[in-house]
Formats: C-alpha cells, structure tokens, sequence
C-alpha cells in the first residue's frame, strides 16, 4: 500500500501557527515523519513552530534541488513506495505555487499516487482577495526581469494584456529589488492603471494599498526594501 | 475611527471549522456583529458552523447584490464610518475571488480603510497546487462560454496561450454542466495535454487526478455531474 503525498502550506512570515493553520493541517503535518522541503532550514523551524512530537533529528527532511533530476524525483518519492506517507513543505506558504515542487506532484500523479492539498497561507491569494482589484480573472507571472530595457518592456506588455483581458496581472521580485521594481512601474504604467502593493502579509508590519499609478506619485510610498512584497495591476480598458 | 474591512474565507463544503480555517480567522469572524454576504442564508450556516458567540438574528448580515450599484456600495459600507468592523464572505472560499466583493473591496481603498484579509480555503489555489501542473505561471479565467461553438473556441485559444506562455490555465463551470464541459475539453484538446480535474476539494469525496488527454479517453472518468470541480490544463509547447 502506498502513502499519499500531502502538501503542507507553511508560515508567511514569524507568526504563532494559530494564525495561519487550521488545526487539521497542523495535525495533518504533526503526523508524518517524512518530508520533501524547498529548503530544509525553514522546514525545521516550521516543524518546531507547530511543535511536531517527534524530536527533529529522527524525522527525515530531504530537500528539493532547485533543479531536481528524473532520479531525484524517484529518490525524493521513495518513501511513498514503502508505504511512508510524505509532506511537500515550500520555503513560504504553499508549496508547488511559485516553486518547483510542482515536479514531484507530476510525478505523484503519474504514478498514480494520491495527493492531498492543505488549506494554509498563499501571499498569491492574500493579496488578490485583498487588492479590490478583479479577481473573476487574473494572471501569476512570477518574477520579472530583473534588468532594464527587459523589465519596463515586460510591464508594458502586462498592463496592455491586463486592459484587453480585462485581467488582474500578480508578480513578485526578489526583495532587496522591490524599490527599483516599484519605481519602474511607476515610470512605465499609465496613470489610470490600478496598482495594489501587498506587503509582509499575515504579519504584524502587513500593508496592503491599492491606488491608481497617478496617485501613488503623489503620496508618500510604503518601504518594500527587503519586505515581501505582491504587486498586482489592473488597466482600464 | 473607521472600522477595517475583514476579508472572510468560508467552508468549500460540510466540514468542522477546524478543517479550513485556522483559529484566528474562526476568533476574528466572531468578534465581528455586521456581515456582508453574497448569500445571506450560506453566511448563517457559515456562522452557525463556527459558533459565532451571538444570536444570529442579532448580528447584522447584508446581502451583496450581484450586479451592486454606488449606493449599493455605499450603504454596504456605511457600518464602517459608525466605526464598526466588517466581514466581507463568499458564498464558498475567499472572498473578492470569482465573486463580485471585489467592488466593495476597491471602494474601501479609496476611502482609505484598512482591508485585512485572512487565510482560508480556496479551491482554486488547493486544485492549483494539487495539480503537478505549472505553479510559476497561472491564470484564472472564471467560466468559459456554456455553448457551443462558443466553449470549444474558447478551449482552443486557451490551449494555444498555455503553450506559448507555458501558463497553466484555471477555469470551472456552474456544477451540472461539468460533465459537458469535459467532454467538450477531451474532443477539443491536444492529446499530449495534461488536464487536471479538481472535485470536492476539502470534503469526504475529494478527487484530484491530472492526465493526458490521451489517457484520460481511455480510462473511467470522475463524475462530476453537480460537484464543485476546478479544470485545469497544462499545454506543451
């Protein structure tokens, strides 16, 4: 009999996990001993942050290459084909969503493997739930060009594709470049364009502000540097 | 002092609260006295499930209209300036997606109030990550047109934009036309295309199986006649 791979959601930020975890996920991950995780470091310190009764030292945590190979996969699913029940464990919120765990479920499925996803945090959904902007069709892109002329032509083409699909367009950077993401959307986007910050959600420095490009050049701009931060668009057709 | 805008997820299905939501958001939906619902009567068995420690007939629960005017809007929002909180509920899942509280969200904004959006469940993230299919880019298209030829067009264009954006494309369907809805997908899409096919997340009778379309015409199907199901399919290039 094989195991199921459950997909555990993880902690946004340093928060008790009565606030982001219901208890059945809590207990859910409170009864596996192996887990597959984006990075082991923050496994651990998840795992203590729910108190798993297992002393962390006899619980397996492999992780996750960023690139994983065939055989990584089949080694990292192993567990699954001695009848081990496994956990998925992103760096931050939801695994498989902005992260290559996505990989290993494949390969769940092909196999034929059941899979069990756990309600928790997604920054992703946080922000969208909380821009006012629509949210009957949106778009994840996941990171932009870091560099200039690439990355103002991307936003160019986002709220162009926003104003014709009449879609919300969700995007993220790596944080120490969020001023200059910030600054070049204000540069590039035209001044009716509707644009949401969501900054260090579930946590106690949350900001979440939507404005039209025209009026976020006149107030004062929330500090992104270094925060995690979702930026949502939405054009006017 | 203006009250905050409390963005509420509710049940996908019939499930104890400590299945979907964690204990912070069940603690704040029952600090909270006035509620803006789509479905009055889905909000009172949502507060009842929880426990909310009033009457219900003592708590103010406004039903928001589907199409809601500026009026609307405002006296929606009118407990907010007498300094009350307010929760914002879907009929299933977060708020503000593939709902019409987004409305209500955006004037919030402008007014400057403060949105705090809680976790919960959302079937299209849970079906998303569950799914083994792309996580790093995404879009949700909300329903696809319910006739022919109309539906089949549709699929076709969406199937050419995940191959060319290598984006994995969300969508569903009022429940029971789900049945005809797949079969539209398995006459209409490439057979190398991988659709997944999300029912019942979260309850007793949950099915999650992503194949090819090839393999799927040659296997039993799930039934989702008159479930909640979530289609999402992957194109390669």
């Amino acid at each position: 009999m094989s195991g199921s791979l459950w997909l555990l959601p993880v902690a946004l930020g340093e928060t008790p996990w009565q606030q982001y975890l219901p208890a059945a996920t809590r207990d859910a991950a409170c009864r596996l001993t192996h887990f597959v995780a984006e990075n082991a470091k923050s496994a651990r310190a998840e795992l203590k942050r729910i108190a798993h009764p297992t002393p962390l030292r006899e619980l397996a945590i492999e992780q996750l290459p960023k690139s994983p190979s065939v055989a990584d996969i089949e080694r990292l699913l192993a567990p699954l084909h001695s009848g081990h029940d496994l956990g998925l464990m992103s760096e931050a919120g939801c695994p498989a969503v902005a992260d290559p765990g996505a990989l290993l479920v494949r390969r769940a499925h092909e196999l034929d493997l059941v899979v069990r996803p756990l309600v928790g945090p997604s920054s992703l959904l946080l922000a969208l739930m909380a821009s006012g902007l629509d949210g009957q069709r949106f778009a994840f892109h996941g990171y932009l060009p870091a560099r200039e002329p690439e990355r103002s032509r991307r936003i160019v083409e986002l709220e162009k594709e926003s104003a014709r699909e009449r879609q919300t367009q969700l995007f993220i950077e790596t944080p120490y470049r969020n001023p200059a993401l910030l600054d070049a959307l204000l540069l590039t986007c035209r001044p009716e364009t509707r644009l949401c910050l969501a900054r260090d959600l579930t946590s106690g420095t949350e900001s979440i502000r939507t404005r039209s490009v025209a009026q976020w050049k006149s107030t004062q701009l929330p500090n992104l540097d270094k925060h995690p931060t979702v930026f949502l668009l939405l054009a006017d057709r």
